[in-house]
């Protein structure tokens, strides 16, 4: 299980993220075969012939500084309430990656945020996602809990709740972003090596 | 309109992409509105209720370097048939973004590829897709057309056909490929300032 899912499509933990995320139906009656013209198993509605063409999801997110600190929100929504996150969620249709980026800051934190470069883009494989995180910096000195966050602060390195975080990938960004301090220009960080950005079985409560 | 669309998910140009490529139904019988808990419009089927959650979709391709030449494609499929591409389209469920771009170069070009890192990110927002395109390189020397393709070649810089790209997004591509030659590692490439990727009327066919 990975990072930072947006209120309205939350699956539960355990459950195949991609299949879950991908909203509820009254009557749903799928059925898995191929299309015409397609070479691979695809979910068909067999009441109304819809074909479900499922793709990966994007993540949008930040590492946003300020001074000598980052911001972490805690999430006030499972999966992982209680636990520190990066602001970052699904791209919109129609957003540039970068503008998908400030809104969620906007949306989770009421920060306004200048984006510096791509950190990192992450493959979480096993729930289909990519998350491209920003490196970025409060271009305004407020922030505000949003609706999925119960509060939200700015930790200096040596602070960061590490027992409290709430995904992998926010491990893996909060690193990246300390490895490439001082850098004005690098190659995106990717998963550490072996690493899927899946939760341990403790962490999904099983 | 944007780039390298896989063959079966193909609209027809002048559509809007991201509705057109979500698939066909026998009875396709959708409404926009906003589903329980969530707080934007969808599109909700009115015979079965199935929530159709639209998201941006990312195409993984790649530069893929051979001696001091660049590999291209002649598309022999629509959109933009008979215009040179990279190989490159979506990426699928449960893949990492590297091994979408090394699967695409397989399947356009029998080509296996060694990935560097991620030239570029691209938004286009209007068809609503992020470009993940990598630089890449050769690991074998043997290539051939898969079904998509009508042939392929090996570039020198000088005798690339900048009149018949496919998509905006290969001719920046292939400049940013330039502009980090002898680059270790670099910042990905963005869209150049003020541009959407679309295609122009003109290429649209319009």
């Amino acid at each position: 299980m990975a990072a930072v899912l947006p209120l309205a499509r939350v699956p539960p933990l355990g459950q195949t993220g991609a299949m879950a995320t991908r909203g509820t139906a009254l009557s749903e009656n799928f059925e898995q075969r191929i299309p015409e013209g397609d070479d691979r198993l695809r979910r068909v509605c067999a009441d109304c012939g819809f074909v479900d063409y499922e793709n990966p999801k994007i993540v949008v997110g930040a590492v946003v500084a300020w001074q000598d600190r980052v911001l972490l929100c805690r999430r006030a929504i499972d999966p992982r309430k209680g636990f520190w996150t990066l602001p970052a969620g699904y791209l919109e249709l129609h957003e540039s990656a970068a503008e998908g980026a400030r809104r969620e800051a906007w949306e989770e934190a009421r920060a306004e945020i200048e984006i510096d470069q791509i950190l990192a883009v992450y493959s979480i494989p096993r729930i289909s996602q990519i998350q491209l995180i920003y490196r970025a910096r409060m271009a305004a000195p407020e922030v505000a809990p949003g609706p999925e966050t119960a509060e939200l602060d700015f930790f200096p390195w040596d602070r960061i709740p590490w027992d409290d975080l709430a995904f992998p990938s926010v491990h893996w960004a909060l690193g990246h972003f300390r490895e490439v301090e001082g850098l004005e220009s690098f190659a995106p960080r990717v998963n550490p090596p072996d690493q899927t950005g899946d939760l341990t079985d403790r962490e999904q409560g099983l």
